[in-house]
């Protein structure tokens, strides 16, 4: 069974509605420097959506890594009875994260947005071929993020915390960007794991693989062909 | 079955602990004013609490006005699945609140302490006989107030948002104190509540009786001789 929870925004914040859950550092950096705010929104809807729904598991996508990183923090700060699944990004067959912004894209803005993940798969193939400096992965990802109007920031951070890794990258990081293609603020993100050799091109495959690639199920958990 | 849930502060508050959650405008006033931060502390463990415990129902007592209002507000702003109880302040045979922080009164100033439960009597007798003037309501009760030695607030507040009523009494209200006598700093509150005529003196046995001559019952439902 299938079922969607779509209530209006007057059901979910009624006359008088005050009472807000307020995320911590997790929240700070990345998009939450520019856009104040947003994660204490995304906190308070998602505290209340699972009090609502009460789901015994719950499935986010990595595309929106610092949202699920905040989701994690409340999860545990506030005790909640759930199990957060992150998924992984969902992509376009060049690369591009989808997001429902996308369709805001021209194509050729969509031609240059393509870079962002290229700048991040470039990166990621490094850092699983030994790079382990920061700095350098960082420059390799911004070497080929040249098409986009504006980058916002390009960050190689703690996959958890999100506190930014200066020197060398010794536990699981992510490399976080965002930016605008003409209008459109795009984010995009990929982790950068240590794994056991023989398990690296996995990885590789999972993280790094255009959709087409990859096998999709839809929510029934049955194959999509 | 009784069960008593005593965590130790580490597991509560482990390290990385970052979420709050935060109260609106009913947290302001009153002790808010005065307590910065308090009531965000209250609000993050009771939300704790309840999703550790998951209770079906609730019991507050209400001499802590505020933080049942605060409680009420978050219950229904994050949709959780408790009802709330409050229940009538448990009173020493001379009216004082009963409060852990009573044991810290000399019995002189356990005397002079005793004149805030009867200024807040005094209200409430006579809002019961008809007057709504807020004004004359909280000057009855100020006028025995004369032993503290600092009034920190005494004011006369919509019962469920907490805000100040200035002038005709025409809804739910509470008359609410907080006072230092010596260095122990006490808070109480009595309902001003309209009731049809037959029930006013049931409503003055329950608001303003000493605990000494009201029904007690332990933990168990069994009445306590």
């Amino acid at each position: 069974m299938r079922l969607l929870f779509v209530p209006d925004a007057g059901e979910i914040y009624p006359p008088g509605f005050q009472t807000s859950v307020e995320p911590g550092p997790v929240a700070e950096p990345l998009c939450g420097a520019f856009r104040p705010g947003h994660f204490r929104g995304v906190a308070t809807v998602v505290t209340k959506l699972f009090h609502i729904v009460q789901p015994d598991v719950a499935f986010f996508g990595q595309k929106d890594l610092q949202q699920c990183a905040v989701i994690r923090q409340l999860v545990r700060d506030l005790n909640l009875a759930v199990e957060v699944v992150t998924v992984p990004t969902v992509r376009e067959p060049d690369g591009l994260a989808m997001s429902s912004r996308n369709s805001y894209l021209s194509s050729e803005e969509g031609e240059r947005a393509r870079c962002l993940s290229q700048g991040l798969f470039a990166a990621q193939e490094a850092y699983l071929a030994g790079e382990r400096d920061s700095q350098r992965l960082v420059e390799t990802a911004r070497a080929q993020i040249t098409e986009v109007d504006q980058l916002q920031y390009l960050q190689l951070v703690d996959a958890e915390t999100l506190e930014a890794i200066p020197g060398r990258v010794e536990r699981p990081a992510a490399l976080c960007v965002a930016a605008s293609v003409g209008t459109t603020r795009l984010i995009d993100s990929v982790l950068l794991i240590s794994l056991p050799a023989g398990a690296a091109d996995r990885a590789q495959r999972l993280f790094s693989e255009p959709i087409a690639q990859q096998d999709t199920v839809a929510a029934d958990g049955l194959p999509v062909s």
